[in-house]
């Protein structure tokens, strides 16, 4: 009896270590990127990216660090892409949970339903790429506390503690959260990149800010294809965006490849990228700040800009964090969500719509605050985007 | 000393079924898509489609088979796709084994290393969603047996059992595997659709090919931005093709996209769509079948198309599997690989290169086979294909 026993001690410790191996990860910590085509090492496709021409010192990615905020639909896809090509650092900002519903996108898997999104990433990632360091924070950047914590981090949080971050990406699915990230971004002179993808799922577009230089995200009345709406609020009634893995994946996959150009100093990096899936059209432009942006942050960047841009300095100098006075406790930034609306409607309902290129629209208007100034407001910037859009295409 | 024994049983029988539990598929099958706006619904997202006004009849979705030629850095993605948008079914071919070498692109984990590609796909793909059926065939299809199996899996291996897949998708990474689909679908009727990487990992395409009415990949020299090196060749001389996963993500992402729209009926099907990943250019076409075709169950299909287009049938009749005597033992193509060549050697070995659109261009030309008809073969080629392209601009 007592033999029966050991052989199923044996039994049951030789099943565990199996299944452990199984959920183990196979690969170990790398100290140099190296080159050698063998079957084994993770990076010799990338570091082929050298030897092709393309990029110039592939190696460098290890030194960058990257704050994704959104953890969702585009960015759980943009962190698993991030992570594969090696990049340094990743910061992961969300504080939703997984859903079975989340299911229709890449990434989670039904067995991380319940867990929090930045945690279930950063287990699958840190098995994915054990080289790559992740922080991770749990909670809504958009309250007071941890918008401070949020800027804290992303001014501080480099590869090289103390230094900012290289570049956030914004991979959220409201409007506030956007315009919190831009509100941040704009007081520290910090490089971003927007995404979205529409409520209806078959549109999305990327866009480039350089804060002071390119339009921000308060200059211009948000372009289409941004899904502006938070999802918590439709589900109260029932209803729910909709939403395709293959947008979501074009969407992460041209953000990831701007950001690789970025920072690797390869290609052209584009400004603005739309995607429309009904007819596979791909719009680009590029829009200059607004000089009456109700940002004062973006004023003072964009009057950086000017001198810098005449002084012919290298643009990276833009990105020094500014002296400004925080204005973020204020939070009245007097925007509110107007959605699913026609186009007749949009054009009643902000005036002259600037004239944009082809495919890309308003998503949404600026209604004024209750100070009566508002149509005013709304005149002005589409007035000075008007102007904009003329000198752009004169560029 | 026993209880000991037993505590340590009891012990590990506990730690095994935690180990398995994170393991094992948190999700049942279901038996109706459901549209309700639950956390735990996995379709909510996809059935929004329709309220959305943009898919009638999104559960439509679950009676349809396509089969993935190539697990790789496309054709993964690609099956998690379909598998997370609740395709019926879903055949997958490929005969490699996961390396480490492949986790710069998405999909395969580390701990999958040396298992093989279907296998380990179909376990990750049905802990995603069990309610799509798998078959997995783990062989080359351009062995002369398995050709012959490959023939009957595509048209006899649909949902509803000896019924054709909806759609073949070649995500393969070599030449003679698309000419091994181009091939079975010319001689079955089947409509498919080619994607493509190049080898510098900066540009891919997708392109829909219904025999007899656009041109298959036998009819007009493969176009540019196909990676038509085999990574095996390349491997023995210590060099291999470079890859991104942002590229592959892109490519997948417009190829299943276009899948969604040609079974649902939405939008715009594009005939072929590039990605131009330095400049963020998406350069579309179409091109006819080339009447001059090498290929005899092209120009078979080509005649039944057009008795069909003139009657104004339906086209799916063009499906229909041919009568003609199997050719594809013979398995002389003639073409050979020519790779890496600048654009000046291009147009030198290729005589008059076709007026493509912007953005496009030739990627091989088709050198003689032996019997020394060659010359000739290409001039004409060339010839048809200028003014298939006159013809195609006149739309």
């Amino acid at each position: 009896d007592s033999e029966r026993v050991i052989l199923r001690v044996r039994e049951l410790e030789n099943e565990l270590i199996k299944c452990k191996q199984k959920r183990c990860t196979a690969i170990t910590r790398i100290e140099k990127m190296s080159a050698e085509v063998v079957d084994s090492n993770p990076y010799s496709r990338l570091m082929a990216l050298k030897r092709m021409g393309i990029v110039e010192d592939y190696e460098k990615i290890r030194t960058f660090t990257v704050a994704v905020v959104g953890v969702g639909g585009v960015g759980s896809v943009t962190a698993e892409m991030l992570t594969r090509c090696g990049i340094g650092k990743l910061l992961l900002f969300d504080y939703d949970k997984v859903e079975l519903a989340n299911m229709n996108r890449l990434f989670f898997q039904p067995h991380q339903a319940g867990l929090s999104k930045v945690e279930a990433a950063e287990h699958t990632l840190r098995s994915i790429n054990p080289d790559v360091q992740f922080e991770i924070h749990n909670y809504n950047i958009t309250t007071m506390s941890n918008f401070a914590h949020f800027m804290d981090r992303i001014s501080h949080g480099a590869l090289e503690e103390g230094k900012a971050v290289d570049l956030v990406l914004c991979c959220v699915d409201n409007f506030e959260a956007r315009m919190a990230i831009n509100a941040a971004c704009n007081e520290l002179g910090q490089i971003w990149m927007e995404s979205g993808v529409s409520e209806n799922a078959v549109s999305g577009h990327i866009q480039l800010i350089i804060p002071g230089e390119t339009a921000c995200f308060a200059c211009a009345p948000p372009l289409v294809v941004a899904a502006n709406i938070d999802e918590k609020t439709l589900k109260r009634e029932g209803v729910c965006a909709a939403s395709l893995p293959t947008t979501m994946g074009v969407v992460a996959g041209i953000l990831v490849q701007n950001v690789l150009k970025y920072l690797l100093k390869f290609g052209t990096v584009s400004h603005y990228l739309g995607y429309n899936a009904m007819q596979d059209f791909f719009p680009t432009m590029a829009m200059k700040a607004n000089p009456t942006c109700d940002d004062p942050h973006c004023k003072k960047q964009q009057e950086n800009y000017k001198v810098i841009d005449q002084a012919e300095q290298p643009k990276d100098v833009a990105k020094t964090p500014e002296e400004l006075p925080a204005v973020h406790e204020d939070n009245d930034w007097g925007i509110e969500l107007v959605s699913e609306q026609t186009d007749d409607e949009l054009k009643a309902a902000s005036g002259p719509v600037p004239d944009l290129p082809e495919g890309i629209t308003v998503a949404y208007t600026i209604p004024g605050g209750e100070n009566g100034a508002s149509g005013e407001t709304v005149e002005e910037t589409e007035q000075s985007l008007e102007e904009l859009m003329a000198k752009m295409r004169k560029m």
